[in-house]
């Protein structure tokens, strides 16, 4: 009642009411088919990162397309995913908690009945024992969970810094028969931000050095290293090049947000295109200005403002904050035309992941913003899943 | 469930699962008995804005505490609330689409024949005439909606600038049989926001000035102002004293975020506490930083980080965004201790608004932070009423 109504499906796009958050169909499945060629090119398996769409429908959709799984950041994400049909979820993520780790114990036991498989990254001794006690206490069987250890190859955020610590961990996870030992999670969530080609490509070659520090560190105490796991869609041209990661996590290739499209790209790393969009109306209208009926809850502002999207067709107003609910529109050029009152528009979010949990669904568009109509409503599966 | 359950009732405190929106209930109903006492000793009636908490059952509690009803920004909030049952509410914005036009005139018919009414504000003719059309077509009687003008007094959004445009306006609303002509909506957003108090008061005098002209152009054509509304946290002590406002919109009094408790403020302005939290947990650790559960997917940031909230108990520590799910805590001083793995702690949202918008429920504690339990669940009825 709060969102757009689900009787959607077969409407025109112009009756979409607004702000609405909506997928154009056709772009997205073009981004889909290059991360597929990508992926199946540079031998690289790839697992899509959930948290940024939080949705069972295209986390299955992206398995049908090749990807071997999803990852997520949350336990609750994971369980929200895995009760809309997810069967191979990795949770990127560090859990201490002693009941969310119930949680995942509960999870892992019932994804590996079905066929299926969880793992969970660590970086702590106190994490991996918590663990193997809620293990325990579910009565989990050999190997019910994937357990990667956490390496902190430059982000600064989590993970184990030193390789000597990563073998300590490595050794405690290889010593539990309730957990399979699965790699290395290395992700340097900086890098994909970084504007210069030559500085991300810099930054993801010097993480790969670490990375290879902590391999050849576990090779000397006898623990090979299955699989290392990362990347992302700023960087994912230069992973794959490193022949260090054998799966890329790269979740925004989906839809490409206004801020990775920023980005400084060449030849090495593949080009998607912008297949979210929020639907927005001006609803007041001065001399120098428009305002529309989207703002901050509308979508996320920590990477930006949303840009106008602009199909060729009107000029390129700039979109300034107007707070919670409004956004303000201002030309460009001097002399250009406002948009009208109740004329519609379409936003491109600075950072897709974060706008996504703003709504409870998204409207899928087939046939273009400008005459199509909608196709499906994806739901929002894990929206507000923070726990 | 991608959430936490609600049978937190009678739980302790400690037990909460992280992240979590948490109130603190004493401290709330203090600061409603302080705001309660504002608005009765400078004899100002009040009308909180929903848009912040977006809860039926908290815009229930301040109608008990004295306030004359809520605000809402959308048609969909107005409609949530109204479901959940409120039954005086101000949508303190412009609505131009059709579609949601014609839920404004059902809810307004439905809320008149309960007792209770609508209100909404316009800037423009079309508005006016559009919002009649929709009344007309759901057989609306006479004074069916009350309508406000709004004027832009210097924050530059929404609202007609000048006073000629102002009366034109006024005279279409008047000459509408469906709609009551209700008075000014003045809202001077950015003057909330001012840190210093010589700025924010001689603001909210040249808002006043402004506000005083279109007033007299008003009764120059024989048009009476029942009311001006409009005012805010920030700048509450001045709107009343200005003499302008009779009515004041502030919302985030009840809560009190960081940002709000950072600006200058002297005698004239309430003193509000804090009683809005994000509980956390630290889930991983390093030599130099602690990583905590809850980023920009559980607050808001378009106001700056939160703030980790001291208790008086222990180091000020600071956070710094480690992105949508993560956040990085540091000391402040060299040499003080990092929290532990796996301790929780408390955040003091930048910005409640968007905070509350990013949660189903808020976890309602009495007797303290420290060593209260869980009284009540708090819905948060409009989360994602974006339409």
């Amino acid at each position: 009642m709060t969102q757009a109504p689900l009787d959607w499906v077969g409407r025109p796009v112009d009756s979409i009411d607004t702000p609405a958050l909506v997928v154009d169909l056709d772009a997205m499945d073009r981004n889909i088919t290059r991360m597929a060629r990508f992926a199946q090119t540079r031998h690289i398996q790839w697992r899509p990162h959930a948290k940024m769409h939080k949705s069972a429908e295209l986390a299955q959709l992206l398995v049908q397309a090749g990807a071997v799984g999803c990852c997520v950041q949350k336990t609750s994400e994971a369980v929200a995913l895995a009760e809309a049909g997810a069967l191979d979820i990795f949770i990127t993520n560090e859990v201490i908690s002693a009941q969310k780790l119930a949680r995942v114990a509960s999870l892992a036991l019932r994804l590996k009945r079905l066929g299926g498989r969880l793992a969970i990254a660590v970086d702590s001794a106190l994490g991996v024992q918590r663990l193997a006690l809620a293990l325990g206490a579910v009565g989990a069987a050999h190997a019910t969970i994937d357990v990667f250890v956490e390496i902190d190859c430059g982000h600064g955020r989590c993970g184990v810094s030193s390789p000597a610590a990563a073998v300590e961990l490595a050794q405690l996870v290889t010593a539990q028969h309730t957990m399979r030992w699965a790699g290395l999670q290395a992700y340097h969530g900086q890098a994909q931000h970084l504007h210069s080609v030559t500085e991300r490509q810099a930054t993801v070659q010097a993480a790969a050095r670490h990375v290879l520090d902590v391999v050849h560190a576990l090779d000397e105490v006898g623990i090979a290293v299955p699989l290392v796991t990362g990347g992302g869609t700023g960087t994912m041209g230069y992973d794959a090049a490193s022949g260090i990661w054998g799966e890329l996590q790269a979740g925004s290739f989906l839809f490409m947000d206004a801020h990775y499209a920023s980005l400084e790209r060449e030849g090495v790393q593949p080009g998607f295109e912008h297949a979210l969009f929020v639907r927005t109306q001006v609803m007041s209208r001065s001399a120098e200005h428009a305002v529309c009926d989207a703002g901050h809850k509308s979508h996320a502002v920590d990477s930006g403002m949303p840009t106008v999207y602009a199909h060729g067709l009107h000029p390129p107003w700039e979109y300034a904050s107007g707070g919670d609910e409004h956004g303000i529109l201002r030309v460009r050029e001097p002399g250009a035309k406002l948009p009208e009152l109740g004329e519609c528009l379409w936003l491109v979010p600075g950072h897709c992941d974060p706008t996504i949990n703003l709504h409870n669904q998204m409207l899928g568009v087939r046939g273009g913003l400008l005459a199509g109509s909608v196709e499906r409503v994806i739901r929002v599966d894990a929206r507000g899943a923070l726990t």
